[in-house]
């Protein structure tokens, strides 16, 4: 949960500098959740408080690399022990490329996933 | 590479031992690489020797748990770097009962994903 809103503070932040009149609009629709390296009970709980929070019927996870593997189990969970009226809508994969580490030239391609879950 | 083979050849192994008079037979329509814990380029190669040698125009990636990024990435760099006619045709999560650990008395709950691949 704590990521989530981390992560949506940044994003705000950020754009923030682009656009500094601009009046903060929520984005009413896109509920995101990113994934990362918390155990993924942490992110169930964060789907769930979403899903109840706001009226939507959908949310998305986004997961980077290793954290992958814990999108999907997050997703797993809860659909088969909390949420049972949930499906998983779309899935889509995608490769990024993240900024070299120092020592290196070239920046390093990483995998990513967008999953979709959406009430019925 | 070798992992698909060893699989391959453990599950027709089993196979072996329930029906030892059964004439062996290929599964021709279903191209499957399982994805375990080596780095992504073995899978990537595993998928265009598959892809090369047979007339299908498809192949599906198995893994559970942590390998699920493996396959990911597998995919992500068939996709980008050698075959470019390859589309992501089908993503399917699941969850699977590992049999408990010595010492633990319930099995433990494993994510799963299946992705297909196919040539346009």
């Amino acid at each position: 949960m704590k990521t989530t809103e981390n992560e949506k503070q940044k994003e705000e932040t950020v754009e923030g500098e682009k656009t500094k009149e601009a009046p903060r609009t929520r984005r009413p629709k896109e509920n995101v959740v990113f994934v990362g390296s918390k155990p993924p009970m942490s992110y169930v709980l964060a789907i769930i408080t979403n899903l109840s929070a706001s009226d939507s019927k959908e949310i998305t996870l986004k997961a980077r690399g290793r954290a992958i593997s814990t999108a999907v189990d997050a997703a797993e969970i809860t659909r088969r022990r909390f949420m049972k009226d949930l499906k998983v809508s779309q899935i889509a994969l995608g490769t990024e490329e993240m900024p070299p580490r120092e020592g290196e030239s070239r920046g390093r391609m990483t995998s990513t996933v967008e999953i979709t879950l959406a009430r019925e």
